[in-house]
């Protein structure tokens, strides 16, 4: 698998464009991925039970059709619970986005992102979106990324080709996130692009899979989003035989390209100063295994240990027993902390060791941090990225609104 | 209900000491409360499915036997996760104390709170249980509660007496937290003691139906402890004819009792600057309410906003969805913030409201604020104590240990 530049406009079919239209103050806050041949998508959407217009609209759509051209973002504004008005305005945005692009309005999705429960500001909408179409380029989605970002610092977006049967596939993706991560299906926005041919039953498939284990293994602070969004869409570029084997080679791509993308989004969690792999072996069931690596990986006590620097390993079985596994046998569990500087064992049969605390700090001064907690209790394993909880991610939520 | 002074001395019978004994650099560490004449006791302990030695120990003893004599508990060392160590220790330092006391072992209630997976410091532990005892008073708990603090920046306790049948009643508690909150059945320490004769059934009967609704409503972090324990003892001081009206009297004077508990406890939540009450109304079902009140008080983002002093309650309404009610309908849902400076509706219907946000602004810069969440499908309602999360939080956690 090569890593190819350019991000989703690697894809023959793919345009891209993102330009500050007014949303925000000063930033880019409008993005556009455009396929004039148009695409097979499938989506997944947040689990929140409170769910933005956006979601509410482009879910029933997905139901109907399967082919798209557009996908319109914007950000600055979420446009969730704002009523009947919210559902009014993401029609009339698909309805000027398509009269400007020349296609029709149910071949737009429509995301957005930001403050909840204000008004879309859609005044002068129609020129917003003429100067978004003007930005469209074939060379690289880097504007389109940067668009749809908010909180996050740094702009998420990767490319692969890789060979299936003989030909050259293509899949790129582009993401954005920070804080407000607490995936539970789906999660955050992301939209992946392939030029590999599969219907919309197929892709929804896989991007469910793909989606399970890598967004789903993302925390920040615990928060989920009523706008949680991720599309995976085919521009049906590449035709090659569909045998179970290449939907597995393709299938793994996806999974490590959601990946790189799920730890892009832990490494730029609100505040961060560390990248944290919760690591969870032996556990009794899968399910056992994902419950106590989200705990840990949730729980601020643990969370600002690592921020301290502090080998507080109390807080980590503390959590795990929070977790209340079905298996659970304390004088079986071990944790270690790893990082480039080294691995040290600080807890073994449920018992705290005697540990060099400098050679802790040492290892717990680097940026990635590997928690690793060996259950002993079966064979299942899992690993949950998050980040540290710092000073920072206080200050920044603290006046987001303002 | 008249309130009074002393603490748990406020009942005959009781005599309490607080000291430092080095299990801590320099605060007190070590508190004692003694019933000369014996108490009943029952106890409700932590669901985390790590459980510190004390507890072990004691929930056996309580299942064991009804009477009791004393109740030991350094700060400093949770003694949680020490292996067969830990179980041994607390055998040791309830068997030193007997002796100190002259009363038997098994009338020894042992509890630790402080740092997990370090082995109990038990050298000169006989010197220490000595002074301990000489400095027992029957005049005020204050040094006592002192003792059993951790990061705790008001010593807890309360008292109160009032009739029942004729006869005048004393019921009195102290209690300690302020991390780590986040109860689940026991919750924290708190010794709660009364003169009403009651058997250690109903003892236990009324702990639980006050715990649950008073401590197991407050959460500081979201993290639960392996050493939670509440205790309520009767010196069987009072006798009176136990009819379900006077049980009922005395009921209610415990779940105030809880209540006031609960809330100081979530006032002096670690880098506490607000206090925050979650009032849930019109939900589904209790259930509903609790998990939806639950969610917004324990979410991250809710409670850096109010640090804020942000009205944003776009994270409100986030956090009710996440809690994944089984009773929701958007468009019933009211969302108000409300202090001594007055109340605003900000979300009505689902929907935003255009607020004065310098209104809102007054009515957040208070200490005591309420969230009032009306969720309008049903007539269940439930309130949680809570306080926002600061950038001293993140500093008291990041080098608690060190």
């Amino acid at each position: 698998m090569k890593e190819i530049s350019g991000g989703l406009c690697a894809i023959e079919g793919v345009l891209t464009s993102g330009v500050h239209a007014g949303f925000k103050r000063k930033k880019k806050d409008f993005s556009l991925v455009y396929f004039p041949k148009g695409a097979t998508v499938a989506g997944v959407f947040t689990k929140n039970a409170v769910k933005s217009h956006h979601i509410l609209y482009d879910a029933k759509l997905l139901e109907e059709r399967t082919e798209f051209k557009a996908i319109m973002t914007n950000s600055g504004n979420a446009n969730a619970c704002n009523g009947e008005q919210g559902d009014h305005d993401v029609r009339t945005m698909a309805k000027i986005a398509a009269k400007q692009l020349n296609i029709k309005p149910e071949e737009v999705l429509i995301c957005s992102t930001g403050v909840i429960g204000v008004p879309m500001p859609l005044d002068g909408f129609s020129e917003k979106v003429e100067l978004l179409t003007e930005g469209l380029n074939d060379e690289d989605s880097l504007s389109a990324v940067e668009a749809i970002m908010t909180t996050d610092t740094h702009p998420k977006q990767t490319a692969y080709e890789f060979d299936i049967a003989g030909e050259k596939v293509r899949l790129a993706a582009i993401a954005k996130g920070s804080g407000m991560i607490h995936p539970n299906l789906g999660t955050m926005l992301s939209y992946i692009v392939t030029d590999l041919a599969m219907n919309q039953s197929l892709l929804k498939e896989l991007l469910l899979k793909a989606v399970n284990n890598s967004f789903n293994l993302v925390t920040v602070d615990g928060d989920t989003s009523p706008n949680d969004t991720v599309f995976l869409a085919s521009t049906q570029g590449v035709e090659v035989e569909l045998n179970s084997s290449n939907i597995e080679l393709f299938y793994q791509a996806l999974e490590s390209l959601c990946q790189e993308l799920a730890r892009m989004l832990a490494k730029d969690g609100e505040g961060a100063s560390k990248f944290v792999e919760v690591i969870v072996k032996g556990a009794g069931s899968s399910a056992d295994a994902v419950s106590i690596a989200k705990t840990v990986a949730t729980s601020s006590l643990v969370k600002t240990a690592i921020y301290g620097q502090d080998a507080n390993w109390g807080r980590i079985i503390s959590a795990i027993g929070q977790s209340q596994p079905e298996s659970i046998n304390l004088y079986s569990i071990n944790i270690s902390f790893k990082s480039a500087a080294g691995e040290i064992l600080v807890c073994q049969a449920g018992k705290g060791l005697t540990f060099n605390e400098e050679n802790a700090l040492k290892i717990l001064s680097q940026k990635e941090i590997e928690i690793i907690i060996e259950m002993g209790v079966g064979e299942s394993q899992v690993q949950v990225w998050t980040c540290d909880m710092t000073t920072d991610y206080i200050k920044i939520n603290a006046d987001y609104r303002s």
